[in-house]
């Protein structure tokens, strides 16, 4: 690289390091002491051939070897999570000023206590898997669900990670469930609450806030909100009930938005698509937009070139 | 690790096996015979680069040997396919009692019979590829589209997985469409029948349904929903024509639902934004929400602080 | 493989090879001269380590050779920059006909001029990530904005693809917000114009156009869409101001569309969940759908079974 190339570089340098200089939030952190997404990352696909036995690419797995196989992955799993616990442990007010070895003796009892969950874990998961088989008109086969369905896997991850926020494990749920948001669109902090035969159909855009309650058989599809009414001055919020409570075999139909921790949808009811939920249902109601009016208006002679379809476009839309 | 840990990690890994042995769905699946995720991924870029020749990567290519590449690229493509097929075959209740060679020379014939509709499935990415460049103003560039454009990638995909459920693949469609989906947003079941000229518009949180037909020279944008009126009781449902029809040219703006078997929208139809439509709309209509009143209150002082903003919250939702 | 295969294989590799001879546009490409994704990912994570120093893994990081490391990432990120800057400069009408050595030239003179955006850069995203922490009550930690909140990822890689495109770099600008996209599902157009302390909440399923221009303190949740009136016939568009204005602390709630490049929401205001504006807001006005009505049916006997639920559906959808 030539001279003065290689000059524009160091005042380049120079410039930056000045600006790490300034007290930036960005640059307060801990080198060596954050936790590595990418490793957890794996500890998920890890947990996930835990719960669905023989999925996800071990290969070398037979059922006269399993237990082995098993202890294996278990021990594995839990060197990389008890890694992982003991930085972030450090950012929970109670072992800011752990020592090493407390550290350690947390993480690993953490590992045990989450570890211990995971019958019930798979217990859940079964429910969600049937629930899907009976949801989807579009498939029947266990399999299809297991490896291609993206609410599937974004419940298991939430399942596991609200396990670990249960435990008082600061960021890495968030990380796990940031990580099923990224590839399935699905948002579900670990703080929310599921119950058993939960299905969520297409997913993307779905958002479930940290304090929702949800009960069993219950059905939500894309785009739907559970949230809190306002999230301005939002650090006064913390720790509330912020947002809404489900009953049990309520289904929520695309694009609708259900709001406010009060609120509560009772036993059985039905959201309609795009409604704007901000009070309680009772049990067994169905809501719907009540007469939403569409304007029509008709060409005498119906016109199919794009290229002219749209000279005029301010009609169709309207305060 | 210590001896105490050692007996723990024993427990649970006892705990897990006997769970193991409830009989739960998640555990029905037969080892060794389960399609491979990764590798339809793989099977799905190595395609894209027959779609589109020169593009992903494979830099050795030249055009004097192209030939050569291409045979290779192919004779690839049909080791790894015929491996998922003769997987994926023995889900469809045909092949449950076929033997090894009935498999091996079924998984054959579908892939000679995938790779014949090529040329079929270039000349319709083609115009997909037109359709973006004529439809979106922030490019010109075919480049940038085939590179950067999540649309013309999950169509794409969805082009060449249609193929295959024409072919009554199971699964490994409904895989490669889940790719599209985890990396698009974009959901479109590979059952939909799509024309010629289709262009979705930044994409994320569309869902199109496995029944739906598309005529050609239409447009969708984001969050738009093609789907099924109700989905409860679904398993009834399978099989029947659940999704609408969209004539040629017609355009469905963001947030719109288009719901129901028989919901056929007409040649040109405009569908305006957040429109909920679960009745058919004749050819040349214009359709938008009427009168979407907007409640509006002024502050006589306009605050700007965020802090102050919303002391009082309730305001603006309502039911 | 048996002889019969082969030349199966043959014949369509023919079949295709023929097709390519159909001068499609998917074909119109120039082998080894198409900017590499992956390099362009790759640089994307660069830079974040410049951004956020200590995150992103490079482990090896310690304060006394931080000046050291960051020369390294610097010339690191420079030369693949460069390299896919003279890829993309072709793409340009004012290089079309330069010489190699005019194109080293520009390419380095660009790289040099964006790296000398970063500190302002910092700078802002420095703002955003206050934003997130003011803004959420479901977190306090910086680490966790950081690691984990998929809109301060959209937010930063469109802060640097944006002084990209500021120097009218073809393409590059496009593949990086849209890699930003595939991850995030947030869609933010490298054009948009986008002030300090900028705040995306939970974020799938968000369109920011190319030409919307957005202050400061601006609050925007998942499904919200700031776009253009119409696209149809759009080339003619292209260049104009088609996307609204966002003045300083306006804050758009979960599934709203503002559209048009003349619409312009005034300090302060606030619009409501799945509003729909076309028209320029006040300042300080707070707009909401008024009286959007629901109808509730009740049943006598709150029903429970998923199974009888809806054996009439077609009340809960109407036009």
């Amino acid at each position: 690289m030539e001279r003065k190339v290689q000059e524009e570089i160091s005042a380049l340098v120079q410039n930056i390091l000045s600006d790490y200089g300034n007290d930036r939030q960005v640059d307060q952190l801990d080198i060596h002491k954050q936790p590595d997404r990418d490793v957890v990352i794996d500890i998920i696909y890890k947990l996930l051939r835990v719960i669905f036995p023989g999925y996800y690419r071990d290969r070398t797995n037979r059922f006269y070897n399993i237990q082995n196989n098993l202890h294996t992955l278990m021990e594995d799993i839990l060197f990389h999570l008890n890694e992982q616990l003991v930085i972030v442990l450090r950012y929970h007010k109670d072992y800011q000023s752990a020592t090493d070895e407390e550290l350690a003796a947390a993480a690993q009892n953490i590992s045990m206590a989450f570890f211990r969950q995971i019958p019930k874990i798979r217990a859940y998961v079964d429910t969600d898997l049937q629930a899907a088989l009976d949801g989807d008109p579009a498939t029947s086969l266990i399999d299809e669900v297991v490896i291609a369905y993206p609410g599937l896997l974004a419940v298991t991850i939430n399942r596991l990670a609200h396990e670990l926020y249960l435990l008082s494990v600061p960021l890495l749920p968030r990380i796990m469930t940031e990580y099923a948001h990224s590839v399935t669109g699905i948002d579900i902090h670990p703080g929310a609450t599921i119950g058993k035969y939960f299905f969520i159909d297409h997913g993307t855009g779905i958002v479930v806030g940290e304090t929702t309650v949800i009960g069993d058989h219950v059905k939500v599809y894309q785009n739907v909100t559970l949230g809190a009414l306002s999230t301005r001055d939002s650090q006064k919020l913390r720790g509330t009930k912020r947002h809404p409570t489900l009953e049990d075999n309520v289904t929520i139909y695309s694009g609708a938005s259900v709001l406010g921790g009060e609120t509560v949808i009772g036993k059985g009811a039905v959201i309609g698509g795009n409604a704007f939920i901000t009070k309680s249902i009772p049990a067994g109601a169905r809501v719907s937009v009540k007469n939403q009016e569409m304007q029509i208006k008709y060409c005498h002679t119906p016109r199919v070139q794009t290229s002219d379809l749209e000279e005029d476009s301010s009609w169709y839309y309207t305060i």
